[in-house]
């Protein structure tokens, strides 16, 4: 099953790509048009989205797919959660840490499908293309195990950081504000449910720039796999539904290449994720 | 003009402590009744409020005031912000930071007047009084000398943090998950707006733990003032009508005591500020 928010309304997309399907309309009533407020209900759209009437489906235009999850009242993101990413950004994470790195990404900075984000003036902005998760059922103190049964699903991420903000002295860092600027969290193009996935812990992630690829990787390769991660997480805070989980990015940043790369008005950002599709962003002057 | 969260509808305080004024009920329909919701129509309310029918005002139990803006959209919390804080935790701030650390409290923390917070297991809790900001109007870029002009008023909160998990490596240590188990972000016992201070920039603000003094410093030290904070976050994230600034601790919390002093089961936490008043926590087994 794939959910998207079209231009403010939650849609199911049907599989081949051909339509969208009005889930407020189509549902008579059950389900809210609110993409963010459909969380609350998710195992009954579960249980209805296969019955939907696929003649409702109609066509739709990708630019008008903003963030599946576009108000999270919580959003989790983590540090260094593949091992080549730490190589390269210098962070030494020894065997195995007990816990990732959490900061947030401010609610302020989701955006969606074929984005033009303006990049902060003197700023040197990078890409993090990333696995994005969205619960579907609250979670509190949940076993690594269970943990996809508080997943609504999937998507495709780009955590962007203005680098001279996010490393600013003085420590100890803290990575929110600089990874928070307007646009800087485009999200999309949609939502795919687990069950999609033959192995949802182990998906192609990657990104290209203006067509020259940059990142490439497998989830397999994270530190913290996503029930690893929700795991620690609902340790600590509940997860409630509708909340979003930025995973971490692989290897291939602008900042640690040689020399040093950022993204400069005109550059188009293509990230991408195995079952799920691709996330694209156009990057303008402030 | 005092607010407040009681039982989760908004009250108007009367400047006495006599009674509470339920906002939507004397409003006449003109105002939300949810607390969060008000920060959306501030200046309609602040416009409204002295003519309040005082004769509607109804005792209430302090027991029942909850967090005054229980669900922020954005919580930005500050580190190292006095510069006493920073020695005593031993981290160097130099002449002037550019930016202060910024992180967040993630918001199924928050909590209210006489709230009672459990205790992590095997956990090393900490206090830590902050003046917490509310945002009253939208602000984008907006300067320091204007800044007050978005703020609907301030509170009195508890950044209480659980140092393991605070602290814990790899290194970039990230504040914001061991500062978010349930319970651990009270803030109250009411909001009150900036025309009720003298200057609202030099507030006295501590802590008594079990009747000792713990904390005692005067908000004029903090090294990013109210305003400047505003300036320097705004410059990067819109900050929207509800959302909180937890502003930063001065010196006097338990880990850096010698001997180290943590928070136990059976512990009376009482922070306050000046012309606003004074926030309870107990602590209890997990």
């Amino acid at each position: 099953m794939r959910v998207a928010n079209l231009s403010g309304r939650a849609v199911l997309l049907a599989d081949d790509g051909g339509g969208a399907i009005d889930i407020a309309e189509a549902g008579g009533g059950r389900f809210p048009a609110d993409p963010q407020a459909l969380y609350e209900v998710w195992d009954e759209l579960r249980d209805w989205a296969p019955g939907a009437p696929s003649a409702a489906a109609v066509p739709y235009d990708q630019a008008r797919l903003r963030a599946p999850a576009p108000a999270p009242r919580q959003i989790f993101a983590i540090g260094v959660n593949y091992r080549d990413h730490a190589e390269e950004s210098g962070i030494d994470v020894g065997d195995r840490p007990d816990r990732p790195p959490v900061f947030t990404k401010f609610v302020t900075c989701l955006t969606g499908q074929d984005a033009r984000v303006a990049l902060p003036k003197d700023g040197l902005t990078d890409w993090e293309t990333e696995l994005v998760v969205v619960i579907g059922r609250r979670a509190a103190g949940v076993a690594a195990e269970d943990a996809w049964d508080h997943v609504a699903g999937v998507t495709v991420g780009q955590d962007l950081s203005e680098r001279l903000t996010q490393l600013a002295p003085p420590q100890p860092q803290q990575y929110s504000l600089g990874k928070s600027y307007p646009g800087f969290g485009p999200m999309g193009p949609w939502l795919v449910t687990p069950d999609e996935f033959g192995d949802p812990d182990d998906l192609e992630i990657g990104c290209d720039l203006n067509g020259e690829r940059m990142q490439h990787a497998r989830t397999k390769d994270m530190i913290f796999s996503v029930p690893q991660l929700l795991e620690v997480l609902s340790a600590v805070a509940p997860l409630l539904p509708g909340d979003a989980i930025f995973t971490g990015t692989p290897a291939g940043i602008g900042g640690t290449r040689t020399p040093p790369r950022f993204l400069a008005p005109g550059d188009r950002l293509e990230s991408f994720v195995e079952g799920v599709g691709t996330l694209r962003t156009s990057f303008v002057e402030a």
